[in-house]
Parts: structure tokens; sequence; C-alpha cells
């Protein structure tokens, strides 16, 4: 049976603290047909009201932990600030938005994480998405809009990164919807020369992805994102697409962006 | 036709402020059975942050303005920390509750104030309410946590009062509910002496209303307040009840708290 297209789209935070580009985003978003959740990150907005807090980021290898005060300020600048004046503007863009944080309607129930050696304080990782909260909302017409905040169940707001979040609302989305995960950042796609945004590689399969991270064309932090893009085809998800966040409708008819498949190639 | 019963319950700043009152209280909404709104304001945590960041609070006649940078400030604590923080315990108490601003699917439309001579920067007066919005979600087992920020539809958030956003709200939802309008604070109701929590005043017609404020045992700030009870019951709300947050099944039961009524006594 055919199922009806869900666009979930994840935008970074370079583009939420821009907010000329934020505002084209948006634009291009309001008028995508459809039904579309939107998951956005932080940007550096928190980092620096923690600053102007002299709230100390603390960072073991290289890993931000979120201790109480911390936390206080992701919740304010996530949930609150930045989720509200998106759900605005694509208000007044005429799309009927409604903004979420994990924690309403028990939306994306998480953990604290547990890591051998290292306490990263309020941070969660996620145990359930709640997709039938999702879907009986869209089918009432909004269009919504995910902070990344997460709960515990037991009362603990939780710090969860957005990326996961969007691979997780695929993921448990699948069951209802035919989902197109994009990821959408301010380069073109993933690049074979990070220096040329003429470089993009416009198809990853699971084949060519080997020989990508062996050639070292793929590396570092981009490595788990691609596991996890995979990760989320292997869980349903129908195609994931990473790509410049100001070209939607690109992305979505695979004019532009890398799209991640499954597919031999 | 019997309508079903609402309950629309105001919280004030005190209570919010206060830890362990906001948790009695928050144990006492999630065990109410039934539909029900919680509308919150913000206590003292946004002036807190304002003053930690360097935000002057204006005041004109009194009257706090609003400038872009307090905005912010309201936004962050209002629609971020306290809303989530509200909804997370709500949740871990078993109450399946969810968070919105006004700016959530259009549901506090607002216009920027309109004064012949002060502008209190961004601060919005109501202009609808989306009743259908919220019956449409109470009808599917969510009790909805509301913060005190608008939008005025063209992308603006704005900052409005609390108190005007429950009453507007009691008045929009009567069309589909029987609507009991609690405003809990921390005193047991409308008092005849100040000093005196045990001299609380049972029941304010509109008849002895006159009479009350005339002896001045009714004044100042508690004027506005009952003349927008009253203005509530006019406009279709069934019942007003003023008093102590802590002992809700009491006030929603008539055996504590001032209940204002428009019948003749």
């Amino acid at each position: 049976m055919q199922k009806e297209k869900l666009y979930v789209i994840k935008i970074g935070g370079n583009i939420i603290d821009a907010e000329k580009e934020l505002n084209l985003f948006l634009r291009e978003f309001a008028l995508l047909d459809g039904k579309k959740l939107l998951i956005h990150g932080g940007g550096k907005l928190a980092t620096k009201l923690a600053a102007k807090l002299g709230i100390e980021q603390q960072l073991i290898d290289g890993r931000r932990i979120t201790d109480t005060d911390t936390l206080d300020v992701v919740t304010m600048v996530y949930a609150g600030l930045i989720n509200k004046q998106i759900v605005a503007k694509l208000q007044s863009l005429g799309c009927n938005a409604a903004g979420l944080s994990g924690a309403d309607g028990n939306l994306v129930l998480a953990h604290k994480r547990v890591h051998p050696s290292i306490d990263y304080g309020w941070v969660g990782d996620v145990d359930a998405v709640n997709a039938k909260l999702l879907s009986t909302l869209l089918q009432n017409g909004f269009s919504l809009v995910i902070a990344p905040i997460t709960h515990n169940g037991e009362g603990q707001l939780l710090n969860t990164n957005a990326d996961t979040i969007a691979q997780e609302t695929a993921k448990a989305m699948s069951q209802f919807f035919d989902v197109q995960l994009i990821y959408g950042f301010e380069k073109s796609g993933v690049l074979r020369n990070a220096e040329d945004d003429g470089s993009v590689i416009p198809m990853i399969s699971s084949t060519n992805y080997q020989a990508l991270k062996e050639e070292k064309i793929i590396f570092g932090g981009m490595i788990p994102k691609l596991d996890n893009a995979f990760a989320a085809l292997n869980s349903g998800v129908k195609e994931v697409i990473i790509g410049n966040a100001l070209h939607l409708r690109e992305l979505i008819y695979h004019t532009q962006g890398t799209k991640i498949t499954n597919e031999k190639s």
C-alpha cells in the first residue's frame, strides 16, 4: 500500500544563527506541499547566553557537559526563543506551525546518558518517539517544529542531539508514512573536496560508501552522520538527503544534494 | 444541552517561584478529573534573568515596557523554561500535558498595544483565542499548559498578561464547554482584611460588589481583576473562582475561595 509522504527536515546551527538565511529557509519550508516536520538545533545563541551569564562550558574529551545551569539555558533558548520565533514566522507565512519539545505530549522519551567514564550531565539518549502523537497533529493540519529538548518521564528535562531526534523521528514515522529525511545545512551536500562546494557527491550507496571511506574522502564527523543515515534507511526510512537548507525543493527533487541510498550502485 | 465541563486554571507568579508549592499545585492539577487548561504567569525568574544580563527594566507610570531584549527574555523564560518544566513534571505525574505559546497553532492572536501616550513596546493585547485548536487537543486527551506569549500573525511575538489570556481563553471556550475559570494564588480568596487570610469573602455578586467597593474593602488592583471576572461571566463563562492554588479541589467544590457570580444575592 502506498503511504502518504512525510518530510522530516533537520536544520543545523549555522542556518539558525543567520537571520536572513533562516528566513529564506522558512519561506521554502512554508511553501512545501504536504505533511512536514522541522527539527532545529540550537546554534550559537545558547553558548553566547551561557557566556553572558558566566556559566562555564565544561568540555570533557571535546564533548560538552550539560550541567543544571546549562540545561536551563538550552531549554530557554531551544524550546523557548528559537522554537517560538520559528513558529511565529511560519504562521506569518501561512504555514500552520506548532512547536513542541520532547516533553510535550511525551513526544520524545529519553534517559540520561550512561557512559563508563564520562558523566555528560543532563544529556539524553532517545528511547522512543511518540509517532502516534505526531501523526494525530499532522492529520489535524499542523506542521510541527521540534526543539531538541527531551524528558525522562520522571520530570527531568534532557538536552538531546538534534540529528539524533531527526533520525529517530524519521524511523518512528516510517510505520505511518513514506519518510524523506533531509539534513539541511550551509553546504551543497557531501563534498569530495571540503574546499569546493561544487564537488558534491550526488549519491552514496552502501557500496561506494566503503570506497569513499577508504579513500578518506569521507572522514571524521561525516562518518557517524552517514552511519546514522544508513541505519535510518535500514529501519524503514525511504530516503535520506544531505544538502543546502536553502534549496529545499531541489533536494527533494534530487537536482541537488547528496542522496543516501541502500540501493546497489 | 448540557455541555462538558472544562477547568481553565491560572496560576500566578508566587506559586511558580516556590518550587515546593508549584509541585504541590501540579500534583493537585494532575489529579483533577476531566478536561483542563493551565495558564501560567512568569514569576520573578524573567526579572532576575534580565538583571543578570544587564537588561534594564524600563518602567513608565509603573508599567513595565517590553523592549526587544526583554521580549527575548520573557519568551525564553515563560515559553521555554517554565512551560517545559511544568509539562515534564505533569508528564511524570501521569498527566498527558502539552505546552503551548500563543504562536503555536495560532492559539492567541494579539496586536501591539495602542496607547495615546505610552509605547509599551512588545506588549500584546488579545484579539482572538483559537478555541477550535484547544478543543481538538483536549478531545485528543491532552491537558494544555499555556505560556503568556502571543503573536501578531506577522511574525512578531508579544508579551501578554496571563490573567487576560486566562479570561479570553475561558470566554472563547464557553462556546464548547461549561467553563469554570479559577484564579489560583497564594491567598485564600478575596479578603475583607488583607492581613487576615481567614477573612475570605465567599461570594461576590454584581450586587454586593458595588457595596464592597464603596466600603473600600475591595480597592486597587483587585478592582480590574473583578471587573474582568464579571466581564467573563457576561460572556458565557459559567463560574469564576479566586483562591489558594494549593487547594484546587476545595475551590472547585466551593468549600474554599471566593466565588464570583452574576446571580443576585
